[in-house]
């Protein structure tokens, strides 16, 4: 079934979706103040573990006790959820939970906007990222002579030159892809959001995949929402366990199941990849999204439910690879809802 | 004037506040929905350089612009907030803006119960820590060889049974002082809170101190509630400009301002230092809430208007370091509510 029927336009979209009282049009950023039933913030996971180099400084002990591995998550659950189930929503490289809130140019970010259109909403830091904790004690054991130099940790940042062209603003920095709908008038409030990223030093299972898995069992069903650098997570989480994941959102993910991986763990569950314009322009995406079509038909093939839909295909075109924070933010997210309400069971 | 009148009791106390209809209690937190007129998330400051060693993975270019220094701030403005004042609550040592969020036992945070109050609130992440990117490229350097290994940064990671006494759990890990109110059964959600603090390394001025300094002139006037390592920066803000700051609660200050610094900036400045139970009995505390008495009395001798209000001298007993997380955490809340609306000007 496609995702949106061609030409339904912006009432068919909101025909197909199942939204709370007062919710006006697709695609608009509801108005007037937002009444929700609880919020907070918690961990899931987490490993304990005993170091001699936690500090170089004297008013901090070198020995002692830390935890790492944890993965910060914050919620909001409106007052009129009813049985829509959990979203959660996990960044892409060099990037924290703040990829999900107000946009670079001030608009509602999709963590207020989906608490709106009635669903409970999990943004995360993915583990040694953000507010989840990074172990950084390889550092001082170098520094301290205790390692040796190849121990230091690898730690990138994204010059934003290079991140211009992975997030497909343009083929190359300064260049911009025609109709792009990124607010680059807002980028120097963007690239604020950027952060150094460990990720090549996290243990192995990733952390914020068996966090992700953990979260999903809490929550008792949930759809796991992720994008780019994490969009291989909840397939690996599905992997480990299918208990509490009700469906996968895949946004532009760096990568899909392999081919030759199980398919046993997909059979049945309700699996969106979703990619934006300009795709078959970039030499890192355009093999990306062939690798999920090539998993779509296979897993497809062993009872799978996977949709791949371009955007442009559907007519929607300048989408960068920030979709969540394009001009468009809002009808891309009302066209997931669409989705998820006609796939993914209710709680 | 002292903070709560004795034997006023929480009837008393909750008089002194100004709270918006339907609070019902000192130090209770309130039931039901909540209402919030706006929330959303944005960064103040921020700087932009150009290295050469960002990355040495061949997937992210080594050479490029970054931004750092930024500050991470996160708020929601209550439907009913009248003319209160913005409150900004800044975190401590080995920590973020979780500090103030949901309690390590699942008690509502700070946060939110502000805003139950009807105030404005306003989270950030201190500058290189938490959402607020870091600057790391010097491991890169000393890793490429370019640099060496004494410029490594000083990252440091606060131990636990280190922070058991820093936080003043008790004398020493793992003894616990008698009437303890920090909620040690959740100990281990509290330890995921403690992320690595690069704090030795960020520059100077301390870009938290700015970007406070940006954020209260933003807010066109806002009360800065420190608390620890933070605890001096809004001096040093207010030091800078006293453009916006309306009011400081100092909570448990790692520094006051020295005894011979100007007092000028403080001058008619409402300014709450504000200390928990036990510091008699730590080497570590004791000398700086003397300070702080220290610094009192030569502000106000120059016409200021700060008070060290002690909890145990008035009769409050059983407080940590981590005031905001203890179990009369809503209590003190209240308090501190009390002294603004006696002491800070409305919008």
């Amino acid at each position: 079934m496609p995702i949106l029927p061609r030409a339904a336009g912006l009432a068919g979209l909101l025909a197909a979706l199942s939204l709370p009282a007062g919710a006006q049009e697709a695609g608009r950023a509801p108005q007037g103040p937002l009444t929700i039933a609880r919020q907070g913030s918690f961990f899931v996971g987490g490993r304990t573990l005993h170091s001699d180099t936690l500090s170089t400084q004297p008013a901090y002990a070198p020995s002692g006790t830390v935890t790492v591995d944890q993965m910060y998550v914050r919620y909001q659950v409106p007052a009129d959820a009813g049985a829509r189930p959990p979203l959660v929503l996990v960044h892409g490289c060099c990037l924290t939970g703040k990829t999900w809130e107000t946009t670079p140019d001030g608009r509602m970010g999709w963590d207020e906007f989906l608490v709106r259109r009635g669903y409970p909403t999990y943004v995360v830091d993915q583990a040694w990222r953000g507010r989840s904790a990074a172990h950084p004690t390889t550092i001082n054991a170098v520094r301290t002579g205790k390692a040796g130099m190849d121990t230091l940790p690898t730690v990138f940042a994204a010059g934003q030159e290079d991140a211009w062209t992975i997030f497909r603003f343009g083929r190359r920095h300064p260049e911009t892809f025609p109709g792009l709908l990124f607010p680059l008038e807002a980028q120097e409030e963007f690239w604020k959001q950027m952060v150094p990223d460990w990720n090549f030093s996290v243990p192995s299972p990733n952390p914020s995949v068996t966090g992700l898995s953990a979260l999903a069992k809490r929550l008792e069903g949930a759809v796991l929402v992720s994008h780019s650098q994490s969009g291989i997570y909840p397939f690996q989480a599905a992997g480990m366990s299918r208990e509490g994941i009700r469906g996968i959102v895949a946004i532009e993910p760096g990568a899909c199941p392999a081919a030759d991986w199980d398919m046993a763990p997909y059979k049945g569950l309700p699996i969106l990849v979703l990619w934006g314009d300009f795709v078959g322009e970039s030499p890192r995406w355009a093999p990306r999204l062939q690798a999920c079509r090539d998993f779509a038909r296979t897993a497809n093939a062993a009872g799978g439910r996977v949709e791949v839909v371009v955007l442009p295909e559907a007519g929607i075109r300048g989408n960068s690879h920030m979709l969540m924070q394009d001009r468009n933010s809002l009808e891309i997210a009302d066209l997931v809802l669409g989705w998820v309400n006609r796939n993914v069971e209710a709680k």
